[in-house]
């Protein structure tokens, strides 16, 4: 039993000068985690219980669905994080440091090179898998920004599991069989979550998917088709498009534009030059970029912006991606800014993409490549080609659902778990080979699969809370009751004591505000905030043979006789 | 259930060739633990799941006491460290790193600063004392020379709890809770142990105790009194001594003693010399010293050696000790060496500290302070007074238990436990004061208490193994029994299958070996390796209607009906 006159607890008045988000402003106030620096945490008596609470479902459905824990330490040394390029690939977001001797350590932001090195130390044979493995351990990230309290942390705690299975089928079956115990979990974790597609062009047709926890401070940003269901992270988007069912157009007509710095400006001009009116949407921006020191133009139509994350995720290889700067025109002397089109880009060495409207067949007004000169009718096909489509631009609300074509919402959300077909990487770059039916060696194919389980905290309470405070589903809670002993009188006292004690007896958690220097406003506000899912309130009506029941959430009270409390409460918590 | 056929668990025939001790080289050969770096390990299934249920005991047992747990975490900030002077003083033991900002973090060893800043950020009154907080946490110290496999690494996983009282007397009762709290811990984990004295003269009466597990091999040495049961660590034996019963002795004679270069050479001149013959106990060694920059000399019988570790345990506030060099030497022209006698030591401006044995009114043969000179009856109080006693020598097995006068072994063990009356120091320094009954501003005083969680694995397992393998007890063990088929008959493994689910239906958690390509020999020698306390094997025996229960401690094996194997296992394993 948790007792308020001894638990370390001290709810506070005021939100902390810190707290961006909701569930960090409540977590802070309701005495569950204290700030220790940027990213890191402490967790205070209720924090751990809530926390031990989501990491006990997450290892009992990992149990249930047949993955064995192990535990690798967090202190790791540069030699596997070598061989995989990752020492160095990670940035600055790795925390490094060196033992007395001098040797290179780094802190596991991720453990993809020790679960693919026990595997191989272990393992030799095909009859060796499938195999999932997952652990429950702490993170280091050095992120540039750690914000909204325990959401993204600089330590935090992750269930990671790796499946190893010989060919791309058996990966399959691990992953749909990872993916069904997320959804479990989530549910009992009693969050309202959207599976979302992930899988970028990019990544060659692995599957990867997130579970997102739909949150307005969400720090994800995703695309939802609230008519089919589709839903996809902004980077996995896929743009609708029809073929081009026009008739095919004139030649190119090039005209003159001097003073159009801005497409509206081009837009104004070309309307009052030509009869048919157009919109930016029929003009064509050409994007010009530098990909890992190669000039490469994004054509878009002109009321679209290129989404450089987007754009990243969906260039196949793409490390380093920036916008052209002074010294790139420098190089291209043929580029006449302000005036670029995709004619002759190819002539002047600039590889060129375009997004997935700018369909075969269609024409387009865009710059002439002379100064003061655009061109309508450039009609792709005839007049440019392009290295191949990309999904670049900047997703709208609006935008057109891949699948049935109603017009999608974005939505915020916390990212709570991801499950992705790793394939090979590791295991090659490892050397984790299993020989086959045949005697021949087989590089194992991996997925891998995560859930932020401090994170989960911070995601449940943003989801569950209410303007007045914490609202915990009731597996999650640190306690099933909070029992508040309400006025001065000792017969209030006695009887709630024993009341807190039969109800632990009938299995019940219960934290008892048995505090006698608290008004009962005090403590009712407390037990508001700290979001028990139910309340029990012991005060004046026992002289009347009644306590008082009230579930947290609905705020719905009741009146219960004092006399059988014990079985109504237990009654009315199993519904 | 766990499934040899699926387990993650390739035993070892040959020890690894780090394995210093028997526990290490067992947890490697059975796929417990796996090396990752100098002192730094993973958990393989069945070594995490013998982890995990230490790690519940100790938490039981510390819920059970009333302790409340919280959670900090391992990556910390410079400045607490730094006001505590730990940062520096810590040494190379200390992880120290940047973040990407450049500010300085450490890994933390024990986190006395973040518990009591996590008090004095919640507490402000005497009404919120006492309070004990405990924490199951991942350490990191650099050891130089880490080794024993998980028992002394340099990540490792401690339960660290923390009282804070008012006053000494509250300190007093919270020690005894959690030495308590210790002793049912311990017990329950099957450790043998004794509780052995850590209190030095120079910690000024604050008790200080060590749990330890006796072991051939342990890096602990300590005394034992086998009649009595007093037990003490080195540092703090306690020397016993009677008062001198003598006569009183004549005046000091100075003799010549040329060619004495040691003692036994002095002891051989003086028997020749003198008609009452001496050994080298009566002899006086003046061991000199500097003591942070103070020359020193502690005066102990000839036949025994100056132990620095112990002197600097017991001379108060002493930092850093070291034996007198030749440029020592030269400071103090007055000292003759060899011939070196406390009779003129305060006047050369030598502070003397002498061992208890040097009794008041006790005579000895010492230096002269003169070249080729000796003296006897030099006599303590008449001749030479001293600042201080001091145990200061090597402590040897035959030396008198100081409560029952009997002569006391040397034993070894491993350090499980440490339990420690702290004090003021980190509320002082961190300024963690509350208010008392009248108002006034008191600092807090703390006690320490801590548990090895993951070295108690290795430590259980030195304890409890046999030649031919781990043998846990039943709590701690991965799974209650250990079921084999033996055999080829699709029967003899359906009916191993269906008795398995029952055992796990009745309450026990089984390991099941069902791998159909291992032979009776190899799953036997696993099964020993491995160390569950219950064997089952289903063999051939299975067509008489009969298998085979097997105790794995003792050894002793039953033919039971399989008829009523459940009910007869359950039975037997209730005992």
């Amino acid at each position: 039993m948790l007792r308020m006159s001894t638990l370390l607890l001290r709810t506070l008045r005021d939100d902390p000068a810190d707290a961006e988000v909701a569930s960090h402003r409540l977590l802070v106030r309701a005495g569950y985690v204290r700030r220790i620096s940027a990213g890191i945490y402490s967790w205070l008596p209720l924090g751990y219980l809530t926390y031990r609470n989501i990491e006990r479902v997450v290892r009992e459905e990992m149990d249930a669905a047949g993955f064995q824990e192990v535990h690798f330490p967090a202190l790791l040394p540069r030699d596997p994080y070598e061989q995989t390029n990752r020492w160095s690939e990670y940035g600055p977001d790795l925390f490094r440091l060196k033992d007395r001797k001098g040797n290179d350590f780094l802190l596991g932001p991720t453990h993809e090179e020790m679960f693919t090195l026990m595997v191989k130390g272990e393992y030799s044979s095909y009859k060796d898998l499938p195999l999932s493995i997952y652990q429950i351990q702490t993170k280091y990230r050095d992120e540039p920004r750690p914000r909204s309290g325990i959401i993204r942390g600089r330590e935090f705690v992750m269930k990671d599991s790796y499946s190893f299975d010989i060919d791309d089928a058996g990966l399959e079956i691990s992953y749909q069989k990872h993916r069904d115990a997320y959804v479990k979990t989530f549910k009992r974790l009693g969050l309202d979550f959207n599976i979302v597609s992930a899988m970028s062009g990019a990544m060659g047709g692995s599957k990867s998917e997130e579970f997102l926890a739909p949150c307005p401070t969400g720090e994800d940003t995703y695309v939802l088709c609230e008519k089919c269901g589709f839903a996809a992270n902004v980077e996995a988007m896929i743009t609708k498009v029809d073929a081009y069912a026009g008739q095919t157009p004139p030649a190119v007509e090039v005209f003159d534009s001097p003073n159009t710095p801005t497409i509206d400006s081009l837009v104004e001009l070309y309307n009052g030059l030509f009869s048919e009116p157009i919109t930016a949407a029929n003009t064509l921006k050409n994007v010009l970029v530098m990909v890992d020191g190669v000039a490469t133009s994004i054509l878009v139509p002109g009321d679209r912006e290129v989404d450089l994350k987007r754009l990243g995720a969906n260039l196949p290889g793409a490390q380093d991606i920036r916008i052209f700067e002074e010294e790139d025109f420098a190089k291209f002397p043929g580029l006449v800014k302000g005036y670029i089109g995709p004619q002759d880009a190819a002539a002047q060495g600039i590889k060129v993409y375009a997004d997935p409207r700018i369909v075969i067949g269609s024409h387009w007004i865009t710059g002439a490549n002379a100064k003061d000169k655009h061109a309508r009718f450039v009609t792709h096909g005839r007049d440019f080609t392009v290295e191949a489509f990309v999904e670049a631009v900047e997703v709208k609300a609006g935008d057109l659902c891949p699948t049935c074509a109603t017009p999608v919402v974005i939505d915020r959300a916390i990212e709570i778990g991801h499950i992705f077909q790793l394939g090979r990487k590791y295991a090659q770059a490892l050397g984790l080979t299993v020989l086959d039916q045949n005697g021949k060696s087989q590089v194992v194919t991996m997925g891998s699969y995560g859930i932020g389980v401090s994170r989960a905290v911070a995601a449940i309470a943003e989801q569950t809370h209410d303007e007045i405070g914490l609202n915990w589903p009731r597996e999650i809670a640190p306690a099933d009751i909070h029992l508040v002993a309400a006025g001065k009188d000792d017969s209030i006292f006695e009887f709630a004591n024993t009341l807190a004690t039969d109800l632990e007896s009938a299995g019940m958690r219960v934290l008892f505000d048995d505090r006698r220097d608290a008004s009962p406003g005090v403590k009712f506000k407390d037990a508001e905030l700290i979001g028990i899912p139910y309340i029990v309130v012991v005060g004046k009506s026992l002289q009347d043979g009644e306590i008082e029941f009230r579930v947290r959430k609905s705020g719905e009270k009741s009146q219960i006789p004092s006399g059988s409390a014990v079985a109504t409460i237990v009654a009315a918590i199993a519904g």
